[in-house]
This record gives C-alpha cells, structure tokens and sequence, in this order.
C-alpha cells in the first residue's frame, strides 16, 4: 500500500517513505511520501487555473455546493469509520471527526447564505462620511485573496482537521492544499478521494499532499494563507520560514495548550456542579484518549474538594476499558502510535518531576482489550499537587495523552492566578453556579482564552462540553495556544480575504460596488420601482414622494387607535419638560407608518412582502404643521439562489418641510423575478 | 543637550549616544540614548501598576480623556510645529504629522463613544444558538490584552506615527510604550512631555523610550502588543526576535511599499482628471520631500499619454523650490538627514539599472534657499521607462524621497498586472471618471491593496488625496506592505483586545455580561419598567402584555389612515397568490404600532423618548383574529458620560393566540437618571 497525493487534478504516488502502523494491531498499513511532486506547480495551479473560477462563483453559490458536499459525505460517510478504527478511534471518537467534520460543512454553508452576499466581494461595515459636502466617503471591503490556502494539519482529527478549514476558504473562493499528518493521512485521503469523485466541488479546488511539504512553502506570495495545527515547535519554525516572512504571507497557528478546568467553591459535592465537573475531565481525559488540543490538563479546584474531586474522578477513570475501538465494552481507545506512548510517559515523568504525584493509574501498566501488546495503548492517568502556584512547570508540561493534574486554590484570585499560568489556552471550563465566581473568572480569564465555557445544572443538557471546538465559535487562543484563530462563523472567511479601504465620490463607489451609497444619485424615472422586477431593478432607483403634513388630530388618532398615549405625544406641557421636544410630537411609529403610506405602490406586482427594518433612527422630532416626504431609493440586491425572488434592500429617508432628516432606515422586501408566476390561489398555503 | 526617556513615571537621561543633526542646516541638534534604563522594569510597570488603572475606566471614560488630550494638544501645537522645522519639514509637511495626529485621537474619542459601549469590555456580534432548547448559548466578547503596546516607529511622523496607534491602544484599555525612530525623537519627546505635564490621561499609560529598545523584546510574553512602522528589513528582523515567536506575541507591520497610480484611458489631457492625476504625484513627490510609506512611487500611465504626462509633471517639477523650511518661497523642505540623501541617490542609480531613465531632475544637483550645504537636501526626481511588464526591479526598488517612475501600459488588463507587480502597498490611486475602468481596476488590486483611491472630478475637491492616511479608514497592506493593520476606526482597538467565545446557559452569561440574551429570564414585577430610572433598572427587567386582536376593520382602518394600501393588506384574492402569505394580512407597521400601544406606560416617568429600532423582522404574518402580544425585556444599558441619561435597548418580541414569533426587534429609547430633573417649560429648546 502506498499513500497517493492529489494534485493538479490527477492522483500521484509517492514513492517510498515513511510507513504508518496501525495504531491498534500494530501492524503496517501504508507508506507515505510526497517525493517527486512539483510544489510549484500545485501552487500555480490553484492559483492560476482554479482560483479565477472559484472567484467567479458568489458566496452563495459556493455554499451551496458546501450543502451538497455535506450531505454526500454524511450519506457515505461509514467508510471513514471504518478506516479510521485503525487509527486508534472510538466510534465517538470518530464521530467529532467525522460527524463534526461534515457538520461544520453544513454551518459554513448555512452561514454563508445568511450572514454573506449572494456576490463575489462583500462590505465590511458601513460607509464613512469623510467631507463635509458628502462628495467623497469611504467603504470598507473584503475581496478573496489569489493564491492558495495551505493546511498543515495535525493527526489527531484527519477528517474535521480538513473540513473546518476547507469550508471558511472555500466560501471565501480560495482553493486549498491540505498537508494531513503522515501517521492518518490514509484517513483523510479518503475523505479526498470521495470529495474528488462526488464532482461536487470546483475541479482542483482540494489538493492534497500525503508527506511531506517538500519546497512548498519556498513558493508562496503575499496572495497564499498558511495555516498550521500541531507542535509549538514546528509551528514555530513554519512561522519563520523565509518565504513567509519575506512575503508576509498570513499564517495562523493553533497548538495545544494546557486547558484548564475551574471548579467553583459553591460547587461541593452535594451540588450538581461537583458531578458535571468530574464527568467533564473524565470526558477530556479519554475521549480519542486524550488527544485533543483542547482537552483538559489542569484541574483547578477549591482545597477542600481536592481528595474529594480527586476520589471521584478515580473511581470513574477505575471503570474506563481501553483496548481495541471494536471491541466490546471498549470506552477508550489508542493513541496514535507507539511513538506517542512512549512520548506520554516521558511528559508524565516531566510533571512528576515538576511536582505532582500520581494518584490514580500507572504509565507503564494498561490492561488492554481485545488488541495485541503492539497497539499503542496507555492507561488514563491521574495527578496531583499540593500547591502549583510556586510550580510553573507544571503549567507547561503537556502529556498529549489520557493525562491530568489536580491542583488546588484558596481564594477566587488565586484561581484566575493558576488559569493564567497557562500563558494563553484554547478554551477553559469554569464549573459553578456562583454568577458572581463566574464574572470573576470569564473576565479574570478571557484575555488568556480562545474559548471559555460556564457549565452548570442550567446548560449541562444541551452543553456540546469543554472540548468541542463549534464552527459558530471561534477556535484559537493567545500564547502557548499559538495565537490563532480558526472558525467562529464568517469571521473564519474573512482570513481568507483583504480588507481594503475604497474612497472616492459616491456616485462612482456605488457603481464599482453596485451597493448605493449616501450621497449618490437617488434615480427616478416614469415607473415606480415598485412596479419593476427583481432583475429590472436598478442600485440607485428612487421613488420620491408628494409631502404630507402632520396634524395634531393624526397624532390624537394615531394614540387612541394604537393604544400608544405616551404623555410626549398626548401632553403638551409635559412633552416640553423633556429634553428632547418642543411640545406634542408625533409618535415614530406614525412617522414610518405614514412613510410606508405614501412610497408605497399598492397594486399587485413584483415586490411581495416587506419583512423587516434596519437602523431605524429618529433624528428630528416632527411637530403638528410639519409636512414630511420620503426618499426610498433601491440600495442593495441579494438573490436568492433557487427561487424566483430576491431580498432589496431600501435606503429610506424621511425630511420634513425644512429637508431635516426626520427618520432614516432601511426598508426590507422580498421582489419577484420575472421568471416568477403569481401562485393559483386554490393551491395557496401557508 | 541629551534626549531623555520617560520611564515608570520618571524622566530618564541617557548617557552618551548617537548625535542627531538639523536636517535643514546640518548642526548638532541633540544626543539619543537609552542606555540604563530597565526595560523589564517598563513592561512590568505597565502590566501591574498603569494596566489595571486603565482597565477600570469604561470605553467612553477613556474617549473622553483623549477628547480632552487632543484639545490641549491642539491648542498649544506651535510648539510641535517650530520644532518640526529642524526635521526638514514645511508647514504643510508638519500639519499632516501635528494637526493630522491629534485630528486622530478626535477621530477616536468620537467613535469610542458612538460605536463602543460604556463598559469595560465588548460584545462582539449576536448571540449564538447552540441548542434545540435553547438552554446553552454562545456570545463573543472583546477584553483588553494585558500587557503593553510596544510601538517602534518610523522617522518621518514623529507626532502622528505616535499618537494614531496611541489612540487605539488607549481607547482600548492597555498603555503604551512608544520608540520613535533616533532621528527626530526630540519631536515626539517634546509631545510627550506635553500629554505627561497634562495629567489628562491615566498616570504612566505613555512611555518614551529615546534611542535603542534594548533587551525590552526580551520580555514580551502573550498579552503584549508589538507594532512596527520602518524598513521591511528591520520589521522581518524584529517580527522573528525568539520572545516575539515564543510567545505569539501579536506583531504588526507597516512597510513601504512601492504605491502606484493608475490613469485611465479616459483620462486624455483635455479631461479634468489628468490634471488631477499631475497634480496627485506631485504632492505626493514633494509632501514630506516624498519621505511617506503612502507615496505615489509608480505612476502608471497609457502608453498614448506617457509623454503629455511626463511634460506636464515636468512642468511642475520645475516650479519646486527646495530650501529651508521657513524661508519665503520655499514649497519642499529636506531629507531627515544627510545619509537618507545618499540612501535616495543610490536607490535612483538602481533604478536606472533597473531600465528607468531620468526625465526630469538630477540627483546630484540641487538648488538650494535659504539653507547651507549642509543640509538634507535632494532635488525631485521623476523617471520613466518604455517597458515595465518585463522589468520587476522597478516594482521592487524604492527611492524614500521625491522620486517616482512613469510606466506605460496598453491595456485594462496590462494596468491590472503593473499595479500588482508592486505585490503589496499600502495604497494605490485609480483616477478616472470611467466607472468600468476603475470597476476593473478597484476588484483587479484590491486584494494587493490596504487603501485604493477613485480620483474624479466629482471627488477631486473633498479628496484628501492619495498619501493620507485616515484614522477611520484602514492603513495597512499585503505582502511587501508588511501585512499589517492600522486604523480603520474601532477595528483598530481590537487589536490591542482578545476575542474570546463564551458558552454557558443565557441566565448565566447574561449575569457575566451584564447584557439580556435570548433564553434568559424575562423578570416581571408590579412596577413597569417605564417606571424605572436608568440607575434603577436591572438587565433583564421584563413587562408582559395583555393580548389584543386583529380585526378586518383595523387593518382596513390602519391603511386608509397611513395611506398603505398595498395589496396583500386589502385584496384578499391577491394576497393569496403571494407566496407568503394565506390572505389579507396586518401591516407590519401596525404590528410595532400596536406592540407599542400595548408596552408602553403612558405617563411623564424617566422614558424620555424612542430614538430608533434595530434589526426589525416580521417573522410570521398576522391575520384577523390573531391576537398579539408582547414581552418587552430591558437587555442592555450605556450610561452617557456626562448627562443625566443614558441609552436603553429592549428586546421586544411580538407574539400570537400560537406563541409563534410575529415580530423580533430592538427598541431604542432614552431614559432619565434619578438625577435627572424635568425642564422648566418655560426654558425648553429644540
């Protein structure tokens, strides 16, 4: 067996190489080399033939083909089970790899259509006003970058490690090359193979490389984006690489930190909270035998729960039975290779050296199920120190394994202390129903964290747990964690595109964004937009309205048919107490209510339904005698893909006889195409 | 005379050091060294003495104090501005540096208060649903890092380069320690000794470090900030110190970078924008004697008009008159020093190598007013070549003076390449009144680009032109730019922030946060919210409607009086035959008009008034017989710095007789503080 790369669109062997043992059997199942590929070429490659074509496609577009991605590979996706059982995982193991994988897919996907424009580009922010005559403004956008984003995974997750990234660069339009750790590269090679073959992707737009990166990464401009998971150390080094410091060429790391959980002093062992916490760290330590980055490794908790965390949590880690994945009764299975054995009982010698001891569990010794003494099986150890404030090291030493140390505090600060000890984490766990020992801790904490999760009696059913990076969430943390940052929605696509400031007059930035921006012409013509399709419909067309004049009568009826009597409204004396008004005013909600009056076309036509308002100020209080009109002027277009409507977005503006701004917002519809047909109304549902 | 340092809240001379030279008459000026002083000391005063100080005052708090920090500055400018003069700089050179500076920290202090909340720390985005229930939630949040911003700064804004990344830093909550380059130190030394003898900011939030950072980079651990302005061979240097790598201690680079502008093929010498064009490079040559990291440096050109340009460039090349700074006449200044001349004659023969030729101006020759031989002084220098496609040297040499190369090009597409060839600048200009054209050129670089400038006639007179930097705009570019990012209003304070995710269930967090999510408890009592002052009002605070039913006769009502006769309101048939609708529906208008006759308590209270609604969806329709109501829930509170109100948000949510969601949004209001008092009617004013 020989493991293949994927690239320039046609699957290479390698030759020779390294070979990759089962993590259970011990037995070989592949070899895996990246020697004689062109690296150059993969990089021209994506970034000359790919790239443009995946450009061309809208955010939507591409998120759509993410949906279709998703479900063919959650229907298929038994075969990466099966496969992945010779990389020492559980079937819940695999499922955070696999199942959470395709999910993050679906997310992005989702994500995308509802957070994106159905475009190629997208405005970051608002406009900004940047003169005094409104002739020149600035706007903000991002635009995808031209060149490649280059995933150096770790072993640990070989399907999600791929997935959570390909999705924020594929939405993004950037093409991928994706480098998995050589020891379950089989795994996700696969998961390439069945991507390649479903066509449901721009051709190219994965590569893969089994092996090494070879002269890769001595090709890449400030165009490409380097992402890296696995060792501080070789991430350190990636991060120095002269061709991505010559080229500033964005890289992001995210290596393993010393998460920790807080347990809080209201948390006894009476109180719900003492259970979720011992569970949780049980959870961590053994899930993909505790081979996440995220997993715990400290355990902070009050002194006086110390022996009592610390007795219950053994007798739970008393019942764990580690052996083959497919074994039964199995609830833990092995590490990736021997190799990581043998590195898991040094690190552990390292903390007891550091100052803890060993109180549940014994490295060396592991009673194994159903799988021969070659498999790379540890037993989940537990540790423990007295005091680890004056023992930095043991905030340090990380055991990449089923692996754990119990340390105590006294006070609150003294636990924010040991938190931050860590130097920058992934995510942190604070077990309390104390709202108070909470906000202590999230705001103590934070500054030190990618992710922090409260557990308590109100969450635990629904809480995904301590060690489950969430696509909506962001995934990264400061310092020893790498200073990263992955997911956390679309703020992931954005680190696959340039921001770039645009400034210039109104009138020619609303042309080269096709978004209207203020200060650009407001376009009437004989027909009212109202009465043009989605695709007739122009940025910038306007419908100016006659004026209507406020009466202290409409506002009287206004009140009594609302209901709304608020005394600025109803009481002349009191409304000019306040500090805002001269005297009765009209009710804002009259002010849009009568605006909708007069811009809107009542006829049937394209424009369906008004589904919403956005920023919504009222700038000018209007007083009975004041005549208002409206500007609605067509500002944004995004269709919706597979249906023959799409959303507009209105700029409104309200003035009153003096042209003060009264009201200014946005005006939300849904307008038909052409291509639509009214529904039959005997087939009408809800 | 001997720079000194302010160190800890002490003034600090240095020892011996390097001599700095008048660039205008080539005197000694002053000697620059940091020897002695305790590096680690200033990092560690900044952590543990000043940080928490800063962090305890609220956004708005620390806007305020910039507010007031840059009056005072404004108004004792002279004294900056008379000291710039033995930099090289005109009056016109030092307004961009001193008024440009301060107009920075307005700039910030307006935006603190208008975009950030008055608290402590940031919520950013929406809250995010992570559950079927909805008893686990995610919310992202801002905190200020913990350390130090430690800014290395470049010689030619020793006043702006300071205080527009002071402001963000500052605004941010986290204090600064600001090396401005040798060379003009005594500039930014004399403004720090301004803002410290002013006492308006927080005591020992500014450090100055005058000469060499020492071993300070040694000390830098994951909560400090390192920004870098100079040559990109100092900014690679630094971004790899081994602390900086270790830590992932966060860096950031703003390089030269080789700044193109584009005319158009439109833009022949009978249209306005050629001038505009001409008279763009030559600001951008002369301002600052060219010494900007923003200057134009290739002027790219249709091959039809390369030589008209050139003639009229030269023209006005021709009419510079270099010399002292004050003496009359004089319209550029000179060079920060001698070496930077030899520097620029030198850049210009490797250009020359590199296939350009001079068309106007002579390196070596240079008439001088006003000033002796001594001075820093380099004559504009404008050359050209045939060819630029096939000669990368041009898009990679830089001259840091008043010098720039005029290249031709024959098509949109051919533009396209040259300005990309430059593979990465800070900013580029596209001057034109051809919307396609600068369509093709802003989408084609802007992935290149931090900043790109759409010069036209309708601009051209508000345009604060090419080299200027703004703070509400980004600044900051790929690749040889040095990949960096500065300014861009808030964006910029979250770089000196640590984003974090949260997750917990909604009554917790918004316990932690102080801010009403979605799930969490709407606390209902005998007094109605409206009753509450804004001191006394608690997150969370709740009023729960009674229901009230739409009938026929209202919205027929609603319609003739608002005027909003639209079809899916009055036709049944045509409603019908909309998509989304089942018949005659009720007006969103009159969904939120009557919400607010059913939560609104009528009576003079501290709700002084409604200023606006966001994120307003109807989610449901509403038919005759349905029967609405509203949960109205206080969700989050900003106290206005010195007023006697503040803002409160209220998540209303309009439901039906089904509990299905009618209507989602956000209700702005105004409300009075217990120490608020009701104005005398008769002293009332708009």
């Amino acid at each position: 067996m020989q493991a293949k790369s994927y690239v320039q669109g046609e699957w290479v062997t390698g030759t020779g190489g390294k070979t990759v043992n089962n993590a259970v059997t011990g037995e070989p199942i592949t070899r895996v080399s990246s020697d004689g590929i062109d690296f150059a070429g993969m990089l021209a490659y994506a970034r000359d033939t790919v790239g443009p074509r995946l450009r061309a496609l809208t955010f939507h577009q591409r998120a759509l083909q993410l949906k279709e991605l998703a479900k063919m590979l959650m229907a298929d996706k038994e075969r990466f089970y099966k496969l992945s059982v010779a990389t020492g995982a559980t079937r819940t193991d695999s499922w955070v790899d696999i199942d959470g994988g395709i999910g993050t897919l679906f997310t992005y996907s989702s994500k995308g259509r509802r957070e994106l424009p159905n475009a190629t580009f997208h405005l970051d922010g608002g406009p900004e006003p940047m003169s005094r005559h409104g002739s020149f403004i600035g706007q903000h956008i991002h635009t995808p970058l031209e060149g490649a984003a280059i995933h150096i995974n770790a072993f640990n997750f070989p399907c999600w490690g791929m997935l959570e990234k390909f999705a924020a660069n594929y939405l993004a339009g950037m093409p991928a090359i994706v480098k998995p750790a050589t020891q379950t590269a089989f795994v996700t090679e696969e998961m390439v193979r069945a991507i390649v073959d479903s066509g449901l992707i721009e051709p190219g737009s994965l590569q893969l490389i089994s092996g090494s990166v070879g002269d890769l990464l001595d090709h890449v401009t400030c165009q490409d984006v380097v992402t890296f998971t696995g060792s501080a150390s070789t991430g350190r080094k990636l991060k120095q690489h002269p061709a991505i410091v010559a080229n500033a060429t964005r890289f992001t790391m995210e290596a393993d930190s010393l998460n920790m959980l807080v347990l809080g002093a209201d948390a006894t062992p009476e109180q719900p909270e003492f259970d979720l916490a011992v569970k949780e760290v049980l959870r961590e330590m053994t899930v993909k035998a505790g081979q996440k980055c995220t997993a715990i490794r400290r355990v902070i908790v009050p002194r006086a729960q110390q022996q009592a965390f610390i007795d219950a949590l053994s007798a739970k880690l008393a019942k764990v039975v580690v052996g083959h994945p497919e074994a039964e009764g199995v609830t833990m299975g092995a590490l990736a290779s021997r190799d990581q054995v043998a590195e898991v009982r040094s690190r552990i010698a390292d903390l007891q050296a550091a100052g803890a001891r060993i109180v549940h569990g014994d490295p060396e010794q592991c009673d194994v199920t159903g799988a021969p003494d070659a498999g790379a099986f540890v037993a989940p150890v537990l540790l423990a120190a007295d005091e680890a404030l004056d023992k930095p090291d043991l905030h340090t030493i990380e055991a990449f394994g089923p692996v754990a140390t119990v340390v105590p505090y006294d006070s609150t600060d003294e636990a924010v202390t040991l938190a931050r000890m860590g130097a920058g984490s992934l995510v942190g766990s604070i077990v309390t129903h104390d709202q108070d020992f909470a906000r202590a801790l999230v705001l103590g904490c934070a500054p030190f964290h990618g992710r922090l999760l409260v557990l308590d009696r109100d969450c635990a059913k629904e809480s995904t747990g301590h060690g489950s990076p969430l696509p909506m969430l962001v995934h990264g943390g400061p310092g020893r964690a790498g200073g990263g940052e992955e997911l956390g929605g679309v703020r992931a696509v954005f680190h696959y595109m340039q921001r770039s400031a645009l400034q210039g007059a109104p009138d020619m930035l609303s042309a080269v964004l096709e978004h209207w921006l203020p200060g650009s012409e407001r376009r009437t013509s004989d027909v009212h937009p109202f009465r043009k399709h989605f695709d007739e419909l122009e940025i910038g067309d306007t419908v100016l309205t006659e004026a209507r004049e406020i009466t202290l009568e409409d506002i009287d009826h206004f009140a009594h048919f609302t209901g709304d009597k608020f005394y600025a409204h109803m009481d002349d004396e009191a409304a000019r107490a306040n500090p805002f008004f001269d005297g009765r005013v009209a009710h804002g909600y009259y002010i849009v209510s009568l605006a909708a009056g007069l811009f809107v076309e009542p006829n049937p036509g394209p424009v369906l339904a008004n589904y919403g308002i956005d920023n919504l100020r009222f700038m000018t209080p209007s007083y009975p005698g004041d005549r208002l009109k409206v500007a609605l002027t067509c500002k944004d277009k995004t269709k919706r893909e597979n249906t023959d409507y799409g959303e507009v977005r209105w700029d409104a503006c309200v003035t009153n006889q003096d042209d003060a701004v009264v009201a200014q917002y946005d005006v939300l519809t849904m307008v038909a195409t052409t291509a639509w047909q009214p529904q039959d109304e005997s087939t009408a549902t809800a």
